[in-house]
């Protein structure tokens, strides 16, 4: 083989990085790779991270100690969040999306893979230095958000059921009541799949009144674990009061109107 | 700023076409960022695509023409494929999953970002250099795999739901009989989801005879669209005959033994 190259380093210590959010690499195993000198790696890690740095690509982590070595962490800058969150509403406010009964199409946008991985480093980056084991959701359409959001902090999700399935064992199940509508709902959690103690962030595409989202926080609590944090994509503004508080949306919706045709989303801050 | 160098550039090309793949970028788009000759950006790109085929990081290409630019194409050697299932082998041949009734509990393997963006670089493999243009999936357990496939072929996905949502608008709903338990079903797709016309890959988490797949498959064709090939996680040794041929799985299931708690899974081939 060729001989190795400073710039064979940085690109393959780039790559592998950014692939894998937040896994901790040690310099050995860079070291052992290349087989070259670990203060040779330490240079050129220091490299990349100030690549990542001086072109807002993200942050390069030393964690020394025992367990030391380099992670990823996506971050974003300001304006970076300010721009997607426009983005976003552009593509909601499209009067083509408006469905009988008030409701707004947002498949596309949900199941679109660039956009599910812009959504899940914005709802992760808030949580990115906090104590989070799991990301939690509701199937179905919270799913892709939510998986994304996990990857960016490396961490499982867990998907909460609309109903208990015989394929995941004994299930903790709860009913309750959504907050706008006030109509009787179920939940259902392998129990197998939360570890007491758990802190876990819940995502999920649309909040309203907040009757789910403080739904999954008493389930959680029935399974002994804590809702760090709450991320939506979507909120409406009415009700302006939720029945739950410890959430961040990406943008809110102001109105529908379905006789004149007209959708109302701005970023929400 | 300080003076850019090749390091820079290098760090700077990997890191946005890894974390985009099959995104085309233009030389402009680089050059522009950089301000600097598009020769320089060239040689830059050809150093780029050597570092990922010489450590096998996939694939580097290059679009002439008008249209034209550069794309990272994820990709994995036999080796890179052959490890990954045995390892999911592994984890999967664990007694501790039999579920009561001869199921095998998978969530936290599905719902693992790490291992569902590995699942997904080996489901879009055979597809990488076919035309796809979604991926479709029936929810809820395949869609953390659909996402991940679709993420690598840069694509939409496309989730079929068990019965027809309201805020999904229009939809097309079809009853299908389930291959092995010879279940009537239901699957539903929203009706501007899938234009006239579309090839679309097909992933699931699991199949035994093959009855959601042909639903699948029977479903794409009432909306005018093709199925140009399926792609699951783990499929059953029996029935050996299934009722769709054109599929890949990762591994097989040979039998889960409820009373003596045994699983026999192996790699597909």
């Amino acid at each position: 083989m060729r001989k190795i190259t400073k710039n064979d380093r940085i690109g393959y210590i780039t790559k592998t990085l950014s692939e894998n959010p937040k896994r901790v690499y040690t310099l050995n195993y860079f070291a052992d790779y290349f087989n070259c000198a670990k203060s040779t790696l330490s240079e050129d890690i220091d490299y990349v991270r100030h690549i990542f740095s001086d072109f807002s690509l993200g942050e390069i982590e030393t964690i020394s100690g025992a367990a030391g070595g380099v992670q990823y962490i996506p971050s974003l800058t300001e304006e970076q969040k300010k721009e997607f969150c426009q983005h976003l509403c552009q593509v909601i406010n499209n009067k083509e999306r408006i469905i009988t009964g008030g409701f707004i199409y947002t498949n596309d946008i949900l199941f679109d893979p660039s956009i599910t991985s812009m959504i899940g480093k914005m709802l992760a980056d808030p949580y990115q230095k906090v104590d989070v084991d799991y990301v939690v959701t509701i199937e179905a359409k919270g799913i892709p958000i939510a998986l994304m959001t996990a990857k960016m902090l490396n961490k499982p999700m867990i998907v909460i059921r609309k109903s208990a399935r015989l394929t995941e064992g004994t299930t903790i199940q709860m009913n309750y009541i959504t907050g706008s509508s006030r109509r009787i709902q179920t939940m259902a959690v392998p129990k197998k799949a939360i570890p007491k103690g758990s802190k876990v962030l819940f995502v999920d595409d649309f909040m309203k009144a907040g009757g789910t989202a403080k739904g999954v926080t008493d389930l959680m609590k029935e399974c002994e674990a804590e809702v760090v944090g709450i991320g939506v994509v979507m909120t409406t503004a009415e009700p302006r009061e939720k029945l739950i508080n410890n959430y961040q949306s990406l943008v809110v919706l102001e109105n529908v109107d379905d006789v004149n045709q007209v959708i109302n989303v701005y970023p929400s801050k």
